[in-house]
């Protein structure tokens, strides 16, 4: 006797997950040049080398009894120290360690989030679709109700969906920019509209409606695109961060929750995310990473490589003809199913090895997602198999 | 609007972390030397040398894309196989990759495993006090309900408490072998008791009782004293671990769920606790640290330090007067409060800067528990103030 619903969580591996392991499988058979897996986003570009050598200098420097022991559990002051002063550096922001809550990466941090404000059975979390599938458990395992809402073909926000999707259950809006699967990222003046709707909402319903702002992928945009800092446009917003996509460290499990103290209950919240991630047993973060986070609170990656990927890809996919909205931050394209049936089209790619995630589970029933941290050459030799997938299915 | 009872959970500090902090502040101020805290259980001895190099040359040998990339969430196949193969060396057991899942430490293997036995909002863990306090939140914040059995005065199994404790709805007993905070070690004729009445109970109630055995512990005994390995004795047994305490690296946060192949609905079992790791934003135990694992499943640590400590501690005690139970394992020493209030004793030894841990929270209230992994010298500067304690509270 167990829980049922856990297993059947446990029994249903993720769609992108699935997908990547028949191309391991495929690969195996066939050779990996006869698979084209574009599932998973896996970051593709190595951790800087200056940041690996820190990695081992702080190894060979540390005592060892204090390098690998605990720490508090919201993280070493000294380490979220030196993010609160790089962030106050890059934003203009007055943070201190008292602001941060580290974890094991973006999905613990939202998790931890999700708890933390979820206040009643009725709570509810809106998501705007496109958006990353996880937040739907995310939400609902936490007792809350997950809401989603269409966003505009084109990406941007579509405050009339959102407003008519508010309502005095509602807890928090997840805003993902840039986005996973989209690579849209939200312009200032969309972000300051939704400041001010969300400002007449928490009015109106006489409580804060939160922002809770999921951003691995915030320094990862193209052009030198200004991606703005959501806290400094809406004072009740909540950040997960986490340096999988910046440093290639996904495997490494570090990230962290931001609560401003501007926020309304400000401290109360925090401690009720505190509270979460002790649920969660969770004890503290990877400490060895914490070290390294200290060192490197940022750090300026050359991520070229992803910005080769996302020419050719989107270039080569309108050629052909496709229609796609070219992504300006994350690595991912999402591309709209020439049929208007993405998972009919995924199906049909899976069958030529192409490997490419139907959009349902992002809330998008008529795209794919292609992610391109992959090497180059692999978005190159897939072309002409993309032109065959095209021609039958228009 | 926030969760009040994570806000709660939040809110109030472990007694455990409570006092550490206390005695991090203290030794700010009066001096290092001034302060005696056995409060943590943060293990002393460093990790081996030949683990330290083994990480440097990891980090020195593996790409770092591949170094540091997702792990599949049970983890690298390979690492669980080197784990897997050390546990059938030893224990003469028949395990494979698919018997063990990872997690970010144990904390995080233990909640895993009660939330995908919570079958029910009436389903039942029984704990032995003397218990790891976190136990009860473990539980309880996965709905289901944390019963507490006194064991004997020795720390031996009560079995006949035990039984009379077992109901219909009654889905594990936690067990914790090496103990925290005694030290005792369940003999082979317990284990043995103790699988006799689990087995009659569960045919009784036509269903298995588990035995969910949490063992960080398991190498840190003394003596050459054996350890019996649980589930070769009773086939319901899930094994929550971590090389926390055996490699010092209770900060890096790797561990597992063990789920044998003979457990009842063993695969089912182990996707629960998949499901239930997903809940907890666990997305995969830190790569760097698989890796290391998967080289090192096991090695023979030199806990001469802590053997040191532990005969210097209870030798010197039992001379001022005090009762104390000898720990067979791990570095805790689980003391009588000579005027049998726990509490009452502990507040005494803080205003000596003493810093001992109140029995309350482990479901002992007449004791207060002494952490050994410290610098020797601790122990014996500390000893008058031990005297001075016995004499004023007798």
């Amino acid at each position: 006797m167990y829980s049922q619903r856990l297993f059947k969580l446990g029994d249903q591996a993720s769609p992108i997950r699935e997908l990547f392991n028949y191309g391991q499988e495929q690969a195996r058979i066939l050779g990996p040049d006869k698979v084209f897996d574009f599932t998973i986003g896996n970051p593709s570009i190595p951790l800087p080398d200056v940041l690996t050598e820190a990695l081992e200098d702080i190894i060979k420097e540390c005592d060892p009894v204090a390098l690998h022991s605990y720490s508090v559990s919201a993280g070493h002051p000294s380490a979220r120290k030196a993010v609160a002063d790089n962030l106050n550096e890059r934003f203009g922001t007055n943070y201190g360690p008292q602001n941060l809550y580290f974890t094991c990466g973006a999905a613990a941090a939202l998790c931890a989030t999700f708890a933390a404000l979820t206040y009643d059975e009725n709570s509810e979390f809106i998501a705007l679709a496109p958006y990353f599938p996880e937040y739907h458990n995310f939400v609902e395992t936490k007792g809350g109700k997950f809401v989603a809402v269409a966003n505009a073909p084109d990406f941007r926000l579509n405050l009339e969906a959102l407003e008519a999707a508010i309502n005095p259950h509602t807890q928090a809006v997840i805003v993902n920019s840039p986005n996973n699967p989209s690579g849209k990222v939200y312009s200032e003046e969309e972000i300051k509209d939704l400041a001010r709707l969300l400002e007449r909402k928490s009015k109106e319903y006489n409580k804060p409606i939160y922002i809770v702002t999921d951003e691995p992928y915030r320094e990862l945009v193209y052009g030198g695109l200004k991606v703005p800092f959501i806290p400094n446009y809406y004072r009740d917003t909540i950040v997960c961060y986490s340096y999988s996509k910046l440093y290639s460290l996904p495997g490494e499990r570090i990230g962290y929750v931001l609560v401003p103290p501007e926020l309304t209950d400000s401290e109360s919240v925090y401690k009720a995310i505190a509270g979460a991630a002790r649920t969660q047993g969770y004890v503290c973060a990877p400490v060895l990473f914490q070290r390294l986070i200290e060192r490197y609170p940022d750090f300026p990656v050359d991520f070229s490589l992803y910005e080769l990927n996302r020419e050719k890809l989107s270039t080569s996919l309108k050629e052909i003809g496709y229609e796609c909205v070219e992504p300006e931050g994350a690595f991912y394209l999402f591309l709209k199913a020439p049929s208007g049936d993405g998972s009919e089209f995924s199906k049909l790619a899976k069958e030529k090895n192409v490997l490419v995630v139907p959009g349902v589970g992002f809330g998008c029933r008529d795209y794919v997602r292609v992610s391109y941290c992959v090497p180059t050459e692999r978005i190159e030799r897939a072309m002409p198999l993309f032109a065959e997938l095209y021609q039958a299915s228009k």
